[in-house]
């Protein structure tokens, strides 16, 4: 296989955009990428797009194509990827493997949700699948009731601290704040957060990721002529993509799929943990970030919250991680957020990432996740990039 | 690129599954996919879901990942696609482009759908898309005004008659009436045809495909180890996919995407129309299959309602089409259809079509498309199978 660039990068802010239809809400991140790339839309071969769930609002079928005929994109092969709330990365792990089997030179990855224009109840439906509630809907294993479990867990083998957890989303909020495309962009006190509206103890509610609507993208070439369209490419060192199930691990307190992927796209890389400068992590509770430093091997198993309150996932620490301010901060935007992820990174390798920037960056790792609780299905993508 | 054979396929009969869950139906194509191929789940090292929309019934998240746990097969990567009502062949695309890459020696490739279980309005609303109301939904510009406009104009420019047109129709619920897994399997005459309920002139009842629940499933391998697992395997001799719009076409006579992925298909495959044994195509209403006899060159423009009167569609005729009894007799099953498309040649090629079988079939063609009417977006998946 062939070495794979990014050549562009395009986000907005993630937000709540009811008067705006999902096709224009891909079109500005796709047309922001593009632009990023110095291309015109017509220079882009292949291109995948990520969503969840674009029903309820009746946003109909074939979402890629819709977003890429507003750009004038029609007679290139578009498919729609899901992977649950990894879906995103799906898209971007598709994109690469084309590119890096000569399948085409030029390729868009991009993910849009609009999640805000239906009720709660409706978003409800997809996470606890009606279908499934005869296992385990009734009985309230829902997303934050698995984050508390493992949470609680995690404070009874380690003693974690109620505090250390928090203390994630004080760091991730700092950050957001300094981030135009964060949805939440208010700092919050270790206080606010232990403070606030407990919604599954341990987790209140600035612990736990906000959803909105949003799109974002990437273009990727073939690094042998990456410089053709942008003077600072951003290579794919790894790119692995693994399935799995909750219970796997055995425990509560790691994830199986995140150590297996892990393990996987270090050997790809050919580095280790102690090489990456920094990372975009799924953080879509509190503890999760936490627990993904362990399996990411960025601390030792049981270490996480002495990491974060040590400030070793902060600019300046070990390991800075969300830079971007994170799912708890962006929102997780599920379709764009594994690209969102990856489009910090690549700002942050360019050191084009302002007031949150990560000093001499070279090496970054994205990790999304993702699960359906009521099947214990679960998949991990992790993507290493260099410049 | 390596070569990739198929191996083994699953079936099912398509039709009305209130009382069985999602998952259930596509773990029985699975299931029947890999016997057939003498593999066991563990053999398989890769997968690919199509399912266009199984949101209403609440079905969730990560339907391949959740099929394929029923099968204890939960380590391997999975994704799902989408590709409108061609997501089933864009599945099998997936899975054989990582097959012929060397991402992996053996992959699943399967679709799945349950529509029956919830109300057609809301299977309307994903077809019609309430967020392009604005732009022609009130107009009736649905699947059956679009197809209904293209018969008219076909009758206009070429004297096709609407007794041509009906007669796919009686033809492919001839086939139907032979294929254990049709949903309709009572043959239908000339005069039934066209006295049947007006859906939308020239179009009746019986040249409108039904809806339905079920699933396909298909087993790839590397050629060069395809008779570990199967004695009579099935060669990929081309693979294409386009994307494109209705409107590219500039004629309500011919679909643009067709003739584009049609041309390529030949070119990859090395092949022309007349080397073509029979042939599964997209007949989602019976006017369609008209034009695909003439998009893929099995006779010239203007000459399809002359084809299938003379019988050249039929068995015994130049290019048999559609012997599984079509998406006319089976059901447009979006997610399974193409697989299902797939499964039928696969049968005729290796001699086990009972009594549709078409004698000495070697080379076989299969046409999938899809599209959107109210964003103008359409997708088209062509496969040329050999033995």
């Amino acid at each position: 296989m062939r070495e794979v660039a990014i050549v562009g990068v395009g986000g907005m802010r993630f937000g709540k955009y009811a008067d705006r239809s999902i096709r224009a809400l891909g079109e500005e991140a796709c047309i922001n990428a593009i632009r990023d790339a110095g291309m015109k839309p017509r220079d882009i071969q292949l291109a995948y797009a990520g969503n969840l769930a674009q029903w309820e609002w009746g946003q109909g079928l074939l979402i890629g194509h819709s977003v890429l005929r507003e750009l004038g994109l029609t007679k290139i092969p578009i498919s729609r990827v899901e992977n649950g709330c990894a879906t995103g990365s799906c898209a971007f792990r598709e994109a690469w493997y084309k590119v890096a089997t000569g399948a085409c030179d030029t390729a868009l990855a991009f993910g849009v949700e609009q999640m805000t224009v239906t009720g709660s109840e409706k978003i409800l439906n997809v996470f606890t699948g009606r279908q499934h509630a005869e296992r385990d809907g009734d009985m309230g294993n829902s997303a934050p009731g698995l984050f508390a479990l493992m949470a609680r867990r995690h404070m009874a083998e380690f003693g974690t601290t109620r505090e250390q957890i928090a203390m994630v989303a004080v760091k991730n909020r700092r950050y957001g704040a300094l981030n135009p495309e964060a949805q939440l962009t208010d700092p919050v006190t270790l206080e606010e957060v232990l403070n606030a509206r407990m919604i599954c103890d341990p987790l209140t509610l600035p612990q736990c990721c906000p959803r909105g609507d949003g799109a974002a993208a990437v273009v990727l070439s073939a690094a042998g002529i990456a410089r053709r369209f942008n003077s600072a490419p951003v290579s794919v060192a790894a790119s692995v993509q693994v399935s799995g199930s909750y219970s796997d691990a055995g425990s509560y307190t790691f994830f199986d799929t995140d150590v297996r992927a892990a393990e996987a796209a270090y050997r790809m890389a050919g580095l280790g943990p102690g090489d990456i400068d920094l990372a975009e992590v799924h953080d879509c509770f509190s503890v999760a970030e936490l627990v993904h430093y362990e399996d990411l091997g960025f601390c030792r198993k049981g270490e996480g919250g002495r990491f974060v309150e040590e400030g070793q996932s902060g600019i300046g620490g070990k390991t800075p991680v969300n830079t971007s301010g994170g799912l708890l901060s962006k929102g997780h935007v599920i379709g764009a957020t594994g690209i969102s992820q990856i489009v910090e990174l690549v700002r942050q390798l360019r050191g084009q990432a302002g007031k949150r920037q990560v000093e001499g960056a070279r090496v970054a790792l994205q990790h999304n996740g993702g699960g359906f609780i009521h099947t214990d299905t679960a998949s991990c993508f992790i993507h290493i990039l260099k410049n």
